[in-house]
């Protein structure tokens, strides 16, 4: 039989009880599927700090290593709020993805037909959108030197080279193929000058995509965009923190941050994560949303392990749970038929895949 | 009588002609209050550079020094998209801030009741929005060196020194108290060093205001929650280009880009300008909304001209207006009785101010 090592991430606050439900979801799968998976759990964040007084210990670094997929929670907390900066959880986490090099977060939006009471949105703004935010992940502002804080000017850098820039391209027009066939490359080329070396590379790369469908945005214009028409959007291409802005902001268009996957990969590994937080306040509560750790599991099938049938289940069980009406508290208001627990909802999941 | 010198700045696209629907406006209040106001335009932006060949000319930045304060259109357009960055318009835009030292950007984002079906978000969660948008505008990644593009590695720098951090903090802690009382600062401290400067820095300014509550947001964070649910902030602090992106996705709380003034204010001199950009693609047809502009120069009689007075005439014509079912194009679907050309609305709210 197939078998597959998952190094799992439980991470802080809902980490744990999502995870939980994830595995139980793989579980099912699996077993239905006829393929093994096996878990070996690694500590990273404030978990990893309260045991080994590190965010992202080694055993972490080369553990994950050893295995086909990474499947992480969420990190972070207020208890390490006040610690140095290379001792915070969200440290760790970039550790991580900078080890693991994985250069290119891809952050699914859809909205479930179900939910589409769920978001802010008019439900005729949301309704069928289906877009991609592909953001870079391992370089930009993020990890760019020099930086510093002498307590009276600090400063970051944000840097890209042209490689970099090449390959988080191609990943987005590899992307746009299977798609629409149109990328939206999101920018501030009109003010920064790494914005312009961004562009540039983009167009060079476009030539190897004659099908594809090009466009450049400025920044502050997607952020407007999203919310002004969503739908408008196949595949969007952009940096670090662009990216980690949109992705949030574009969240909101399905309900509930609660419902998001997100899959980073890189030549060689690929850590597959709900793009929320670690959600302290709500931690160990059994009311938090597995639904996205659910999904990133989903994608982890597909696109770490090939098992595109197993990946199907799982997301055609979410889908069936939520139309029949069952409900996290987050998204209890919106035609609710029975308002779940974590586990809960967990279980209907698995069960459905 | 007194007399005041307004530095006009048309710019591109549709500046021109929502400049003179506000000069028609302002002509109106400040006969009827008994104040006297001097026209002087200057070029800046493309049409600069098609006439001096210089997207800020000299005359420009020296210029409106001489005036009381500069009300300005936008710049822009693809016909000098392709040029050096040194000969953009967006350039000459920069360099004029820079030169008059206006550091605080101040965008309120208030939503019309007559408007609130033209966002696309839900009425109830726009309604009664009311928030302002406190962006650094002379700091930050925009004008940090050492920047470059040698077309192999391109980057840029974020920057900011205690005493830029300090200055701006307290503009929106003054600006707090005089509302609501709240501040919250956006920041991305968890991953940036320049962000972790900028929240100490606030936190030490928030001691100087007692009264006033002040939280901290990361700006990923912020740009769901604006969306999420806008009426928890007041005041909204931040650097340039997080102020950039959020301030125009804020923008879409009110339904129209075309509604939202904002001012730039230094110690010596202030800029008046709506958000939006210079929409070249309605230029010259006399659909552009000019309400921006117009709100825009309202806050110009107020914190430039102290002329409290006739910026609240102005302030009540354009709530009668849209009151009234008056509308431009972008906003004809909203409970409009009579769709507009530019001119018209300007005349209509110049006479009921
Ligand atoms: C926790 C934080 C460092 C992280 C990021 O900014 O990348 C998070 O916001 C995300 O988007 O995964
Ligand atoms: C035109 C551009 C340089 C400008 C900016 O980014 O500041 C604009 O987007 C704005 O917000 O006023």
């Amino acid at each position: 039989t197939r078998s597959y090592k998952i190094a799992l991430i439980k991470g802080d606050g809902i980490g744990p009880e999502i995870i939980e439900e994830a595995v139980k979801v793989l579980d099912a799968v699996s077993y239905a599927e006829g393929f093994e998976l096996k878990y070996d759990e690694y500590l990273l964040g404030g978990a990893a700090i309260d045991a080994t007084d590190d965010p992202a210990p080694k055993e972490t670094l080369e553990g994950v290593k050893q295995a086909d997929a990474v499947l992480f929670g969420a990190i972070g907390g207020e208890k390490w709020d006040n610690l140095p900066r290379e001792k915070r959880p969200e440290t760790g986490l970039l550790k991580l993805r900078k080890e693991m090099e994985v250069f290119a977060n891809i952050r699914p939006v859809t909205v479930y037909n179900e939910l589409v009471n769920a978001s802010t949105l008019k439900p005729s703004v949301v309704q069928g959108v289906d877009l991609i935010v592909v953001r870079e992940l391992i370089g930009g502002i993020y990890f760019g030197q020099p930086r510093g804080n002498d307590g009276n000017k600090a400063f970051n850098t944000m840097v890209y080279s042209k490689p970099e820039i090449e390959r988080i391209a191609r990943v987005a027009f590899d992307i746009a193929m299977k798609r629409s066939k149109r990328v939206c490359s999101v920018d501030k080329a009109n003010v920064l000058d790494v914005s312009q070396l961004w562009r540039d590379t983009v167009e060079e790369i476009a030539k190897e995509y004659p099908e594809v469908t090009l466009t450049h945005m400025y920044v502050d214009n997607a952020a407007m965009q999203l919310i002004r028409d969503p739908k408008q959007f196949d595949v969007i291409l952009t940096g670090n923190i662009f990216g980690d802005i949109l992705s949030d902001e574009a969240s909101m268009l399905s309900g509930s941050i609660g419902l998001l996957p997100s899959a980073s990969i890189g030549e060689k590994f690929g850590l597959y994560e709900p793009i929320h937080g670690s959600a302290p306040d709500i931690a160990g509560q059994g009311i938090a949303n597995p639904i996205a750790t659910i999904a990133s599991a989903a994608m982890m099938l597909r696109y770490a392990l090939n098992e595109e049938v197993a990946a199907g289940r799982i997301e055609q069980a979410i889908k069936q749970t939520l139309s029949e009406g069952y409900r996290t508290q987050d998204l209890s208001s919106y035609d609710a038929k029975e308002v779940c627990s974590t586990s809960e909802i967990g279980s209907i999941i698995a069960n459905y895949a």
